[in-house]
Formats: structure tokens, sequence, C-alpha cells
């Protein structure tokens, strides 16, 4: 057939946005592994997923529920693009036992997993020249998302030398009469940090001074496991209008099931008053929904998975982030100034003046890989050069393996070794 | 406390884009019924989904397939942004079975339903200054998400008098150096025809004249019933390139699990070539994803589902697209120029100068839903003004008493009644 002209072709802007996803970089890391040649298995400490662990197996409670909405087909059919009241109710009266005010079904909104919340929010808040607040080190979903919307951003930073707190002089300084918004990530990814009732409470009346509303990521809600209790923002919801992200995922250890929320934790009502909350139901109305049928095994997961399920993970995690954050001191050339107290994640620092010939934390991360079958996340992804995110949701065993294959990489590659 | 200014306003442009959506209109004729009043349940041909009857409850096989998946605990883990290798395979093998050439795992992408398979294609081929040709009348999610993408459009029509078949010199007409693509949906949503092999090699030659992809809405695949079988568009992927759209909801009768695919179904690899596949890979990347877990269920439902259950749900279709037409003749003031041969749907025409005080199709929805609590969809969404689709995936028995309410408010509103 003839030679032909075709009128389409690649987007570059959805490439480079892509780049921006951890996806994009843990398949890089993937793709410059070498299992067979090191002769060993992969070890990924890459993301917040231990799901594949027996020892994190999601709950029976949390099992049976999705088999039982599956049987009933009572869930089979469309829903609204805000999600099922029954589902939406459970989760209202769920998030409101550590409120001093009941959430309403109405305050709530089902979302396919939080990532699709953020989509959903940072769509809601773009209008014409308005700007919202990163912190940083940020979550990478966010900046991606970000990309596709015309909001402007700007990065408060967190404080190591506080333990991740905010630099609310900081956050002062960035923002003027555009901004929308302030991102706040408790308990802390990628740091691990959790955040005090006093500092939540400092954030909240910055909010209300500059007169923006809080977005806050609570994915890692009560998996904390420090001497700091998880304090959820909504407490302060009447000094600053306050959205809530969630989802089952990390709690409940089903990543794969995208199921999260957006809540409307405003006891005043101004995310209502000015039309907030409205703009989030119309933004449902057009985007993907979370299945029907997990919509409808919601209430039997939140009103029945038992404290003991909770609990064991929570001991897990913590006995994981001793060991690491323990046995990393015994590695040169990498510190960790803050222990973990909360989420899936220790954030170590490099010097790679320490190193031979390691240019920075993605190539670090690129050898590591290489060398070792290992995953680790560059921080530079989340806007924080020479540091490596180490996820410690996974059993002792591997972890001492990893901790074992790190040091070795380490002095491997040190200076005059 | 202090009055207080708030940065962040409601955004219009999501309301406007979010009217545009079947899911608002059924909302907003919803909000007009009164079951009370009327003293007669709801009767909902407004959509695609007959899920709630007993007749048209999905296979065991489709509820084994998730309830294995579940307990397997082998899909609690996040998936790849394009979906697991197993699903897609499954996929491809079952497109493959009807066409001419084999598609591998890698040419099938997942999506959350088909709705979000038109918002990653749009986003996708959002070129500056791309336009694309939509049917009239169409879908109105490509309408409602090509507002939210700078794709300008542009409408072929389909001809009533020709079965709905494409107006080919129109689209020649239409078309320009900018335009990228032509959507067609066939089994037709909203009209319920089928369209011929000749006139299928007919739309991909004119495709190829001007150098434009075919995105091909199949997610009514297989399900006709009248004299032309279903040809997927894929068989002419040689003449031009054709992107082909599915999903489960349909066929297996589980609209609200939301698991839809991107099929490249284009056996000379354009696509490939000029990079739209690795697009739609970096989309993928970034937007929501089905739950690993659905995923993890598509190969059992797709190898398993014995045909007994699709010969049954097309017999069921049959039946009652032959009465609603035949039926729908004893009406006054209203016409079916066309009998439905495929898909759930029958598009039915109103003069309104036959009516006393019916003002036009969204009129005529409106005061069907206040004064019969029937729900139908008004024309005027699809870009058709006058005419109204009938949904006929219903039992027969609800489909007797619907045209009858029908008959009763047509008679109630003529003129000189």
């Amino acid at each position: 057939m003839e030679k032909q002209e075709w009128g389409f072709k690649e987007n570059h802007v959805v490439h480079a946005t892509a780049a921006l996803t951890m996806r994009s970089i843990l398949e890089a890391l993937m793709a410059n592994m070498d299992e067979i040649g090191t002769g060993k298995s992969m070890i990924h400490l890459g993301h917040g997923d231990p799901s594949a662990y027996p020892s994190f197996r999601t709950s029976t409670i949390v099992e049976d529920a999705l088999v039982e909405a599956t049987r009933s087909a009572r869930f089979n059919c469309y829903a609204p693009g805000v999600g099922i009241a029954t589902a939406r109710s459970a989760i209202a009266e769920y998030l409101s036992r550590d409120l001093p005010y009941k959430l309403a079904c109405n305050d709530v909104f089902l979302t396919v997993g939080a990532d699709h919340a953020i989509e959903v929010l940072l769509t809601v808040l773009a209008l014409p020249g308005a700007n919202i607040l990163f912190p940083r080190p940020n979550y990478p979903t966010y900046e991606a998302e970000a990309r596709f919307s015309p909001l402007k951003v700007r990065h408060y930073d967190l404080l190591p030398e506080k333990g991740w707190e905010v630099d609310l002089a900081g956050v002062k300084a960035l923002a003027n009469d555009k901004t929308v918004a302030i991102v706040l990530i408790n308990p802390g990814n990628p740091c691990g940090n959790v955040f005090t009732f006093k500092h939540l409470k400092k954030i909240a009346e910055t909010a209300r001074k500059l007169g923006i509303l809080v977005i806050a990521d609570e994915v890692y809600a009560h998996q904390v496991f420090g001497e700091k209790p998880f304090i959820p923002m909504g407490v302060f919801g009447d000094i600053a209008p306050v959205i809530t992200l969630g989802t089952l995922s990390k709690r409940w250890i089903v990543p794969g099931w995208r199921l999260g929320w957006i809540a409307i934790t405003d006891p005043i009502g101004i995310l209502q008053q000015t039309g907030i909350a409205g703009s989030l139901t119309s933004c449902l109305t057009i985007t993907a929904d979370p299945p029907t049928v997990i919509q409808g095994a919601v209430p039997h997961i939140i009103e029945n998975t038992p404290d003991s399920f909770f609990l064991n993970i929570n001991k897990l995690l913590k006995e994981a982030a001793d060991m690491v954050y323990k046995r990393l001191k015994e590695i040169p050339l990498v510190s960790c100034p803050y222990k973990p107290e909360g989420s899936m994640f220790a954030m170590v620092k490099l010097n790679p003046s320490d190193f031979d010939d390691i240019a920075d934390d993605t190539d670090f991360c690129m050898k590591l890989a290489r060398e070792e079958s290992m995953i680790l996340f560059p921080g530079d992804a989340f806007g924080l050069k020479n540091w490596v995110r180490v996820s410690f949701a996974a059993d002792q065993k591997v972890l001492e393996d990893a901790i074992g294959r790190m040091k070795a990489f380490c002095l491997r590659h040190a200076k005059h070794y």
C-alpha cells in the first residue's frame, strides 16, 4: 500500500510527567538489576507495599468482606461518583472516632486510591493563577499531578534537624494572595516522622492567617510506633478548613485494592460555603470510580477488622524500624539523623565525596540495584538530593540481608578502600 | 474568631464539565421523581445497567474468579500502570479470536472501566491544535472528557435514514491536517445499530486517506441480535491503525467492577512507530489503576465464562428489543425509525408540535420522571434534540409496564386530547 502520512504523534508532555512518578523511577531501577549476574534475588525496599510478605498479609476479615460483597451480587451495578452511601458513612464514622465533632456521609468522597484523591484535589483547586504549597521532600505523585494542572507549585522545607518539622517561617514567606492550600503528609512520607499536637496546631494557625486550606495526607494514619501519638489534622478543622486524604491501602495492607477517600474535616463548613465540596462532587462525576464491589466491602472492613491486626502490623513496623535504624549505624558513609516513628520509611543521608565513584543518590541507587539486586528510592525524586528512602516494611530476615548488602556496597565504593 | 478571607473558591469549569455527564443528567431526572405522589415505583431505562435484575445476574464463574483472586492474597499488591501481564495476555488472546492476526500482552492496556480509557486516549491525543471527530449522536463521556483537554471537537453525523451509518462525505469534509482520530461506537450507543463489514471497511479506507487513527468503542462487542454479525474494527487495522476500547461491564454484566481496556489493533505497528503506544504507557503511569484484585480475576473470567451465559443475555436483549420496538408503535406521537440490532438501546423520535405542553426531549424526560416515575435519557445530551434513548436492558414485565406508562403520558399530553 502507498506510503501514508499520519496526523497523530507521540505526546512528550505525558512522557515528561510520567518520568516524575515513583513507578517510572522504580522501573528504571528494576531494569538495571542483574539477579543472575549477582546470584542474589531482588530485595525491594523502594515502596510501601509489604503485602507479599506472609507476616503482613491483610486480615481474613478484609478478604471475607470482599468475598461477601461479590457473592451478594448487590454491587455489580454503577455507583454514584462520590461513592455509595454505606461506604461513605462507615468511613465518616471511622474518622469521627478521633475528632471532636462528627463527620456525615456527605463529608466523605471515595476515590481510586489516594493517588486519585490527589488528582481530584489538584483539579478542583486549579483556578487561574492559583498556587499551592508542597513540602520538600514530597511524595512524587503531587509533583506529577501538578504538572498536569495549571496550579503553580511552591515548596516549603521539612527540617531534618528538627525531626522533619515544617519550616513555618518559610511557609509564611512563600505564600501570597494566590495561595490556595498547603499539603502536609503525616505520618511522614518519605521521612517517617510524626507531627506533634502543638506543631499541627501551629500549622493550622498559620494556614488561617494565610487564608488557605490544609490538605492533610494521612495515608499512613495510625501507623505510628514511637513516642508521639497520631493526631489527625481534622482536630484543628475549626482553626482552618482541612481536607483529609485516607485509604485502606496501608493500614489494611491492601494497596492494590485502590480504595481511598477525601474527607471534608471542617466543622465550621467553610468548604461547603466556598463551594469546594460541590466542586469535589462535580470532579468525581467525571473521573474514574473505585469498583462498586470493593465499595460494598468497606463497611464490613471498617467495622470488623480487629485491633489485634493493627497492633500486630505496628509491632512489626516498630521492630523493623528499630533494627534498621540501629544497623544503619554500622555502615560507614551513610547516616540516618532521625529515627522513624511512623509510616514505613527512613531517610538516609549520603555524602558522595566519601565515595570513590558514586556521583549522587540516583547513581547510588542505580549501582546498588545493579550490584546487589536491591531497590532503594533516590531522594532526588522527593526533592532531596543525596538522600535515599529506605522502606522497612519487610520481613526482619530480608531487612538483615538488605543492610548487609548495603554495607558491602558502601565499603566497596568508599574512598581509599 | 475574627472574620477570615479565604484564598480558594468553587471551580465552575469542573461544574460545567460535570453537567455534560450522564450521571448529572440522570441525577436531575431522579431528583424530579415523585414516587409517593405517583404511587409508582421507579422504572430506570436511562442507562445500560441491568445488573440489578436477577435474570441479568452475572455468571457464577465471574463471581468465583473474584473470590479466588481475593482468597489467594496474591493480588493485594500494587500493579504496573498498564496492568498485570496475565490479565493483559488473557484479553489479548480473547480479542485475537476475532482478528486475522494475534495481539500480544503488550498490545493491551487495562483501565478503570471504558470511561477511564476515553480519558486516557483523549489525554494522549491532545497535542497543540489537534482536533478529533466524534459522532452525533455520541456517548456523553467523550464530550465531557474533551472539555478537560485542549483537543478541538468536530462532529460528523450518524444517519437515521441509513440505519445510523456514518456520513462519510461529512467526515471527509470535516477533517483537516490537524485531525488525529475518528471515534466510532459499534454496536451503537445510543442508537442500537450495528455496522456492516462493508461499511466498516469504507470507514477504515476513509481514515487512511485522511491519515487519522480509528478509535473503535466496542463496549457492547458481541451484544448483537439482528441480521448483522459483530465485526471488530481491528479486522481493518491493516488499512488504518485502530485503537479498540473494551470492558467487562456489558458483556459480563458487571458495570460496577470498572475493568476496561485499550487494545492496539494495528498489525502494521504504526501506533508503535509513531509513539502512541508509548504515550499510552506513560499516561497510565500517572492515572488511576483498576484494582489488582480485579485484574487478578480477569484470566479466569475470560477463559471460563460459558457461551451459554452470553447466548442467554443476547436472547434476553433480543426479546426485549423486539417487544419494545413493536409496542412503541402503539404509542402515538413517538416513532422508532430503526429496530435495534445491538447494544441495549433504542432511539425514539418525538415531535414536540404534536404535544400540548412538551417543549422538547428534556422537558419530555423531566415530566415523564415526575408523572410516571420513569427514567428515559434525553437525546439532547447525545447531541440529538427531540429524540429520547430507551434502554431495553430490563425484565419483560418492567418493560411492559414502562411502555404503558409512556403511552398514558403521551396521550395525556397530546394536542386536542
